[in-house]
């Protein structure tokens, strides 16, 4: 036969091959190709026909009230399923496995579009009008509680600003967004995000996050990245703000997490150091209680933080390096049911003080032009009380031999 | 017969008569629902074919500048037509009887979307670049002036912040809004919208306002109940803010009102006293004159303020339980055409001086955990000179032989 | 012949040619109307037949991330292209001709929604979220840098408030946008738009502007009227923000326009203020430059100012009228590309000291009830040597003998 012929259908099988294993794409946002998708979805049947778990993927616009225009999308990997708000930063709002669901009750119960939050009103707070994440970044340029701190302006002089409470990154609207399909086994299911927060003579901060979920395993990961686009080094802070109320928070419910030492954050939380694990039920008018730990991890450097339920039959997990994110923060909130029962399991690039004392004890990184930093959480949810059991096992293992040190003060931060 | 055979028909036969009995419901926005209707109309003839009055209801979406994605709701009842603005805390944009309009002449003239409305700007006035309104509610968490204000932040300190003008509940969205009609005679129609002031460590105040007009008649009524739906006792403000201008306003209309005592808001205010019921013509560089009073009632308690045209043959009435709304204040506005020449009638929990002078005189009520607050308000729309007689002879009843006290200086607030 | 019937067809080809010589018009958003278009085209083919040099007018809505929901306007009049943004107060996002492209890359790289852009936020400097247009207007109320300015407030007093930088007309949406075409030679095509910068108990300015342009021409000409709608004088101020970047802006570029005087605003521009024309490539760290400048005109009133590539076969021109804007402002940040590498050139009423500063130095126009202030700004693009030669000849002659002064030191500001 002519070479020739043989040749074409060879590369041809070649592009049909690489196409089959190609993952499915779908971009549901681009400010770059001027898209923006009201309405979508898509099944395992559609794109891994083989998959032997259902899952899927649908994306829909809120409508009414303070919720009009924003975007979230469904994911069901058949075991799990979770949602991510484009709209709020790629914050996650909720997850749940059968009747077990991660996420919180929050007093604020729409998904709340950025235009209708003023950071700035209220002293700085006004983060809090749009909260009610299950996992919300905090972030990027700062974190933490509002407050004075200074910055260079644009005559190069030293300035001052008033940061506000956990900063932009939840109240910014991704500007890319697509949902990635791996043909392949084990067909991972990617929601892929880009959300800038850069300003003229500020900040050029790009976190870039993949959330990815295998059909049919009870985790999932989120993996970021940021990068500073600017063209000098740029402070940043990162903190993962994850949220539990009901069913998993209880009287009774603990948190459990290898550590090397907690610090109460403030008076209130000191007083009570002691019990810093256990939780109370809904309390009409418990005072917010914060404790910053030094996490102990594995030789891999990951570590891990639950908080289980009082039977120890239910439990959350996340996962991360203490490498990317040193610092954990507990955060106790046992108030009122309708004040907002929650606890939040918080690993960061810092302890959650306003940045200009975080960077007077060392904790705020930095990121040299064009630089990045990858962070990876894991976050899981456990049914039955061996999967909780075998959670506990791993922490003990971690924490072997080394008690935690309960400091019975605060840090000094002035 | 057989008796099964029959009950099925009778059952049958009562649900539909309590069909059609049960008013009709249409929902236009729905947060719970996901719902937002863009355009919507109804009319007698669907719903109460037999009313001989006929009436309509139309719900419009507003497009262009300031005023992009504005909902608004026209009410024709037969006789009197009025204008709501769920995107505005269900505010009430005008009303009209033939050729009397009540409303004014602001210089703001389109209905301001709140994306276009950043309370903070200008020390706390922002509030001013979207107010248009005839009738515009003043609230939740406070109304008044601008001013600093203690509160309990999350740490349990007390921390202060910057209030602004008269609150946010003008400038946040209904989540909830519904159009009802009685199908049996008098054939009342509602609005209903549910608007939520709240967020997390903070207040939460929901308002459910029922505005509803039967078929033929003269007057609206605005039946208020804010709740707070906090686990802790919460303060809160209502100032009902009903503007008038042109053609009711003009030189010689006049402001009428059983009162008990008149006090200035300020020394210009203090200077004009003798005039308070007497309204000048459009004055370049008239300073706004505001007079707090106590009004009398009624033996059931219920009060009435009207404002008449210098004819006396045109009158817009506001009616209100002084149980429920204690303290009445008159706003004079009596500006050039092009500043806004307008009167303001505002019935409310307190007088408009900024929160902290309010608490410390006694003035701001506070709501019990779940507990709610009832407010009833009617507007009525008066033409020829016996209806407006009626209205002056009923102030006159009231007042009796009681002289309004006319104090010659402000209210000490420090 | 019957008269009668004579007149009937005389009178109609009387409307008939006035039909035909009326310009062709097109409404794209009207409040009044409740009308904005999503999507829109004309070309010369529909409107002028007999063009020689074909064009077109079309309007795009941006979808996407902060861009959601903003509208453009793309002009292409056969040899230059530009684009204006109505969501951005009728801005000018870009120009080109061939390669040569007016604009620049700012680290802000979509178009921002305003409901985005809190201009309060970093002390005043919210501004530069979504700063990125070639030509962007600073006003009308104030421009220049943040800073605490008094005011009249409502009851009369002269209270405070925080300027925030440039003002709100760059981020406050057109209400009435149309499209008009010359039907007769030589086809002018006009982009109108009006933007009202209005308030309660504050300014009511409103910016009317027809940006039009000869097709086959390579400028483009931006009339401007500026009307006071409130009733009693009211001061304003306007800065064209006029920003290159590259491949215009490069090391060895320089800046030239006939002056009479050369200011430095700070002590970093005082020090460089030889080099004040040329500029240099990006630098990493460098501190903006800004010189406060007298220009010089022709005998009509009427200046220029250009920048000008290395080659000198590149070159922009602003033309303008010293009655109207009687300063020029050159603005030089050759920062690093990431950083933002730009130059402005900023003819306006004032310089962009903050506006305590300039009413004090006598550069704060007042405008009475009703008035008017017209400006009209020609903006051109130049391609080849005889092009640029014949500007910088022009300047030549306009600056004559009169060589300018080079000021040492910053104006006194205190």
């Amino acid at each position: 036969m002519h070479p020739l012929r043989l040749a074409v259908p060879l590369s041809l099988c070649a592009t049909l091959a690489a196409a089959a294993t190609a993952p499915y794409r779908q971009t549901l946002t681009s400010v770059e190709r001027n898209k923006r998708a009201e309405k979508w979805q898509i099944t395992s049947k559609e794109v891994t026909p083989r998959s032997k778990v259902p899952w899927s993927v649908r994306k829909v616009t809120l409508h009414g009230g303070k919720q009009e225009g924003v975007d979230l999308i469904h994911v069901d990997n058949g075991k799990i399923r979770f949602t991510v708000c484009p709209t709020r930063g790629m914050g996650l709002i909720s997850a749940s496995r059968g009747d077990l669901r991660l996420g919180w009750d929050s007093p604020v119960k729409e998904i709340v579009h950025p235009q209708y939050v003023n950071l700035q009103a209220r002293g700085g707070l006004g983060w809090l009008d749009g909260f009610n994440e299950w996992m919300c970044r905090c972030g990027l340029e700062n974190n933490g509680g509002p407050g004075t701190d200074r910055f260079i302006n644009n005559v190069g002089d030293e300035a001052t600003m008033d940061l506000t409470l956990h900063g932009k990154i939840a109240n910014l609207p991704a500007q890319e967004v697509e949902v990635v399909v791996d043909r392949e086994p084990p067909y991972t299911i990617h929601i892929r995000g880009t959300v800038h927060e850069r300003m003229f003579y500020g900040p050029k901060l790009e976190l870039r996050t993949d959330i990815s979920t295998v059909p049919g395993s009870d985790t999932l990961r989120v993996k970021d990245v940021i990068t500073n686009r600017g063209a000098q080094p740029q402070e940043f802070q990162i903190l993962y703000h994850t949220n539990f109320g009901r069913p998993l928070l209880e009287q009774g419910a603990t948190f459990a997490a290898p550590v090397a030492r907690v610090i109460p954050m403030n008076d209130v939380a000191a007083r009570a150091i002691n019990n810093y694990p256990k939780y109370l039920g809904p309390t009409l008018g418990f005072v917010e209680q914060v404790y910053c730990m030094y996490p102990r991890a594995d030789a891999s450097g990951r570590s891990l933080a639950i908080l289980q339920n009082r039977a120890r039959n239910q439990a959350a997990s996340v996962r991360y390096s203490v490498t990317e994110l040193p610092y954990l923060t507990l955060w106790k909130n046992t108030a009122a049911t309708n004040d907002g029962y929650v606890t939040g399991i918080e690993p960061g690039t810092n302890f959650p003080n306003t940045r200009s004392v975080e960077r007077k004890l060392g904790r705020v990184p930095k990121l040299g032009p064009g630089a990045s930093y990858s962070i990876a959480v894991d976050f899981g949810l456990h049914s039955g009380t061996s999967e909780v059991q075998a959670l506990t096992d791993e922490i003990a293992a971690i924490q072997g031999d080394h008690r935690p040190v309960l400091e019975p003060r605060p840090e000094k931060k002035d």
